[in-house]
């Protein structure tokens, strides 16, 4: 199995991309492609002694995409550019997954239309989990690859998202589903809401109602279905309320003495509770329903991310997730809202 | 001045409500009708040992609004409700200001309906006030009170926060407008933002352009606006994250010995930033763009946070909030769009 790697992509591109290939090859013996400027990532490997054998090729790309170029420019101009060559690998079967951390708009857009769409899927959609007070994730799809949905849709995102909850996280095995209103009453919502609830109920899916905004974090739901825009807003909310919220009550522990010997001891559980709710770690967001798996990390994703990215990718391959999708649509969507037809 | 309390709306109601009442009556020597049965509420008084001359005074309403009832039974059944009765005193303009800490819903339904909307106003907006990074509050308008809005529906958002940001907060004599989408450039987001940002740009308003979810944090913007749908989403998401973030962190503390101590010295640090963080300490969020001023607060309002929301209302009142929202309309909305016709 190789994974195509967006080599040049991320802040700290080539050599954290290259840093968390290494780890992740000499650990599982599963190949990459580094896909990029091929002297650029040839002298950079030449900073590692490594053996022959290693199953990490570099495949050349001349052009990168800018972490400020429109997605457009991504998939229809520049067609040399390492994002879209590792898009290509995977659509060609060559390799069997797609890992950026280069420009999120860019690598989604890759992902749809260079991957292209799984079997049965119309919209991809990104999952992301959510820490929760139980401890386990809540995945919320779409949090931002398709702005304007109809309520179908929804509806595949809700598929997607059970499978990944089930499959890949293995929260639950029949992960109850909620689609994200406001107001718990049936009828309570916009009208996408209105007009997906009643599908939804349609499917063999746990479907247990609208959820709230505030059902995000209490655990409650194991999957939370809504459109990308406001999915977005939500992702981006909580990332920089988390942040905030930790940089003023630092503020407020300035002003005493006695408060910053308390902060000082309770560094280490601050640290840990940072890292638990700091999305990153979870190694990047999945877009389901793509041909081949394709996994987008943050920008900022350092070598570490970069290795835990390429292992999710792995794992998706492993443990067959499209296969399972596809055995899904089949067996938990109602036939009026079927894609597949045998 | 008197302002009409839906007395027996809300958690604690009538206690707290009275006691609220009762408070900002004789700090501010306004006055209040308690709306709600007359003989519960004259019990209620009988326990505290006030002057006769206070300008408190019980109209009553035989119905109550329940927490869970659908606000179409508030304002088509229920008509004999305290809600609905307090509501009807603002229209009939014996009453200045309504303010309710009952059934949200219902609440603002109220407010839409029996109070009816402001001269020049389609939609009433709902605005909460964030806590910010830089001190001074950003204004999300609206937070709730439509799902499904049209382009023209935000441009008139932009200007009540505009005016609320201005004449109410103080935060800005010319408030930084900004729109909430995905992706900082025009052009991003979904139809209504893309279809709302060229309305807004013909206004005289101070738009800078598209904010994403991490601003609403930051300062950077003074006013955002979206449908009712996202930014109720945004509410509930933001409100739930803030105490689940001070769970988890007391979680980590409880591991170890040391961070007990820790937290200890910590206390009146974080204490100082609960208030800081809690959206119920601004009191009460108004329904902006009716003919009076809606107040509608937390259920879970006690004395203060009631004596809080009566201030906010006076102080709409005093200020003389729909006037200046008149002379906005005309001065900063282009022709096209314009609702007031002399």
């Amino acid at each position: 199995m190789f994974i195509a790697l967006d080599a040049m992509g991320g802040d700290y591109a080539p050599q954290s991309n290259i840093e968390g290939a290494i780890q992740f090859v000499k650990e599982f013996n599963i190949g990459v492609y580094l896909v990029g400027k091929k002297d650029i990532l040839e002298k950079e490997l030449e900073k590692y002694n490594l053996p022959d054998n290693l199953p990490l090729k570099i495949v050349n790309a001349e052009e990168s995409i800018e972490m400020d170029e429109a997605p457009s420019i991504a998939i229809r101009k520049k067609r040399k550019s390492s994002m879209y060559i590792a898009g290509k690998l995977v659509r060609e079967g060559k390799a069997r997954a797609f890992v950026s951390a280069g420009n999120t708009g860019a690598a989604m857009a890759i992902s749809k239309f260079v991957v292209g769409a799984a079997e049965g899927i119309e919209r991809p959609g990104i999952a992301i989990a959510f820490p929760t007070k139980k401890g386990k994730p809540t995945v919320l799809i779409d949090a931002g690859a398709n702005v304007d949905c109809k309520p179908t849709h929804l509806v595949y995102f809700a598929l997607m998202g059970h499978t990944y909850a089930k499959e890949m996280l293995r929260i639950s095995d029949n992960p109850k589903i909620g689609i994200l209103s406001i107001g718990e009453e049936e009828g309570k919502g916009n009208d996408l809401v209105k007009e997906t609830y009643p599908l939804l109920k349609k499917t063999k899916l746990n479907f247990i109602g609208n959820a709230e905004g505030r059902d995000i974090f209490t655990g409650d739901f194991d999957v939370i279905v809504c459109d990308g825009f406001v999915g977005n807003v939500v992702l981006k909310t909580s990332e920089s309320l988390g942040t905030i919220i930790l940089d003023m009550i630092k503020e407020e522990v300035k002003k005493s003495f006695i408060s910053k010997i308390g902060a000082t001891l309770m560094l280490p559980a601050l640290k840990r509770f940072k890292k638990k709710a700091d999305f990153a770690e979870y190694g990047g967001a999945p877009l389901l329903g793509t041909k081949g798996t394709c996994i987008i990390t943050h920008g900022r994703a350092d070598g570490k991310a970069i290795k835990n990215a390429l292992k999710v990718a792995s794992e998706f391959e492993k443990r067959h997730f499209n296969n399972k999708l596809k055995e899904n649509i089949k067996n938990l969507i109602p036939e009026e809202l079927q894609t597949i037809k045998e």
